[in-house]
């Protein structure tokens, strides 16, 4: 399985220098990497991990003075990238289940499962519901009535997608995500709340990716849409109705309320918060735990709770460390001690 | 399928303005919505799409001037509530699945299931457990041993209701929410911590909702309670010895520590966090993202972290916008420039 | 089943007060219990219960003035691990599950379980996977390919443990947590974002519990490492390589981003936020709600959002109560009315 410094630099494009005979049999971390291991630096933080790193290889922008000569380098203006494709080298995609249905599975008779669809044990397919070409269900997944899975899609363990939801082609749904499940909504009455039927859908585009234990509600009417290529990480509640632009990227925790609309290329950090009826515009950037309770327009960068212009934000936090000296600074002011 | 207007205003107790014989063949969101669909509106925030809708009728507290004439009005003073009914009408339940415990279920010899009920398929019942008439239990549900479940409830996928939990009458629950996951608790020793038993349960009363992925400890004694027509949207959690009083409303990924007891109709928005050991009256309502750390009494109105009055907060927020200036002019009065 | 006060004082080391001879069948919390049964009194909050309680004997660490000779008192130094130890004693472990492989359960020819090893029903272990000696797995579990499982675990409902991860002796997993999913990796391009292969794996170390519906994502290289004696709530979130130190301890609905490091001893409130590349040092307490954006040293307790040290967050918080009217009184040394 090794390969030469050589034949990597030829795969991903780079500039090699240094020796470009030596065998490199894996990736590793540069903090663990061994003579044997490439790994890489993107992030400039990193930088100070390579003086002492054991690497044979290093997959990087620019090789800082005095590193020159220690090691071999790769030397490639998307670092990332190379780093990727190098890893997808030493490590080539699984095989994929079989084609075909787990004999232990539960599939109706009228489900329409296409050859080379693989549908795992103990998975239930259920009446009208249709997957599609090299899409890969593992086990325990449930498929409602007539829902639709499209192409190469890759479920993985205990996913539920609810009736009549509408999933592209290439979307991946890690372990245990809901899609479908009801909206919240309810109607208070004389006798407590009443439950407004949830009789829309879910749809996810293509190249979208959901994380594990996530859930996506279905519509109260029409649909609660993820659009092509978005990436939502674990834990992420979508309410109904909600619409997420295509290339958005969410991480873990993130909570957004009923109707809203996020706009494409946009990225929610960890915990953060959308209120329900937000429009927001493209590529908004929030960072983590924010609340937003208004509208946005493009490109705005926001933090805080609830959520203003970031530069303001954090104009606003220095000021508040200020403050207990400020209040001792007034009372000087009015002549007390 | 379609209907006239008129049988629709008949239906939902609407005074009839316009055509009545107009025929409806659905409902859709005002922004969508076609001439042979109905539409309505209940928030005041929607009135702005009435001029542009395409609807052929509306269901709406009042006619707005200039719009006489337009389109036919089912003019009702709950229109959400006409709304529901509406949707009712042309979405009506979805057949249930038939009675009877799945081939493929697990079910233990003396779960005493009611001929009614429905067991759907991989579904696992242990010892002990009883299900009530007319109970719906979808594919890949898990109900432990001695757990008791009443008449007329809905499981969705993958529910788990551990040993000894009790579930009143028509109660719902959201795909893969977990009920009487063992509390949260340890006692510190000099070997690291040791588990204290949870010997308690989870009891759920009628008419509860459970939402997706939400997880409800079990007490460490006695019950940790969801009480009648309590609503719980997803990824909520609700730790061991909670009491959560009636008819309250909580929004996704709430989570309420150890102990605590909330009130009825209390509403708590998304993602709130309530300490341990609390005591909320009832009628709180709670803005979203704040942090609850000690007790309130009854129809508080509470936002910010820690929590407080919602107008002490909104006061705070608004002082802290000034006081980036606030310094300056401190800095000016104290003479400097 | 009941026993003596006298028998009970014995069984956990504590000193009688009162009458040993008084019979005792269960224990209950300080509201509830009647003349039967023992309970206990481990945080001061709970003394204002004593008088009223209908306890027939109370484990405490010392006799309130007033309250001797009004029932048994078993007096100890940790009246919480006494209460833990009578606990167990009237709730003995219930009985484990049969050794063996459940008949629906579907198993790899070459997955190697124990002898003394439960496989509970419609679970499924994939080729390669090892679950060491008397570990049981309730119902719908899923042990992906290669992975180990070591001894006396207990896996409840629905726990996913994917391919390649490795679980130590002793660890307990709630229900439907998911073990293993993978990072959140992409490479932004010209395409959309690709996603970064996420080859590495989750280890839990021995004695580790993991609540239920938690996520733990593997790593892109390397592990995902949870020390010895961890323990973590509902609904936690963490993400790819994180390490978190020996008996560190979470509460719900945290979320610790990528390549994060936890020290030991630490503790974290509920909904805790903590930003990707962070270190901690051992024994840092962080307050529920509280969003960590650097490193931080050893036993710092910290709060607030960003996280500072908490005297100053509760500084600034009493501080910004007092702002609004501070803006009155510097308005007034300007000359303002």
């Amino acid at each position: 399985m090794s390969v030469t410094a050589a034949a990597l630099a030829e795969l991903i494009g780079a500039e090699l220098v240094g020796d470009g005979s030596l065998p490199l049999d894996g990736v590793a971390k540069i903090e663990d990497a061994g003579e044997r291991k490439v790994t890489f630096i993107a992030n400039r933080n990193y930088l100070k991990y390579l003086p002492e790193t054991g690497a044979g290889a290093v997959i990087l922008a620019s090789i800082p003075e005095g590193e020159e000569g220690r090691r071999s380098y790769l030397v490639t203006d998307d670092p990332y990238a190379g780093f990727v494709k190098v890893l997808r080298h030493f490590h080539p995609e699984p095989a994929k289940p079989e084609p075909g249905v787990h004999p232990s599975a539960v599939v109706a008779g009228d489900a329409v499962i296409a050859e080379s669809a693989s549908v795992g044990p103990l998975s239930v397919v259920e009446s009208g519901a249709a997957i599609g070409e090299r899409t890969v269900l593992l086990a325990h997944c449930y498929v409602g009535r007539d829902a639709n899975i499209g192409a190469d899609c890759f479920l993985h363990t205990r996913v539920t997608v609810r009736e009549r939801c509408e999933i592209g082609s290439r979307v991946v749904i890690q372990d245990s995500a809901v899609i479908g499940s009801d909206g919240f909504g309810y109607a208070p009455g004389e006798e407590g709340y009443a439950k407004i039927p949830q009789v829309g859908n879910v749809v996810l585009e293509d190249d979208v990716e959901i994380g594990a234990n996530t859930t996506i509600d279905r519509a109260t009417l029409g649909c609660t849409i993820i659009r092509r290529g978005v990436k939502l990480d674990n834990l992420i509640q979508i309410a109904h109705n909600v619409d997420v632009g295509e290339d958005t990227v969410m991480a873990a925790q993130v909570g957004v309320a009923g109707s809203s609309t996020i706009g494409r290329r946009s990225m929610f950090g960890g915990q953060v918060g959308i209120s329900g009826h937000i429009r927001l515009s493209d590529g908004v950037m929030i960072a983590a735990q924010s609340g937003v309770h208004k509208d946005f327009g493009p490109d705005r960068i926001l933090g805080g709770y609830p959520a203003v212009e970031i530069r303001e934000w954090r104009k606003n936090e220095a000021a508040i460390r200020q403050l207990p000296d400020l209040i001792k600074r007034v009372r000087k002011l009015e002549g007390g001690k």
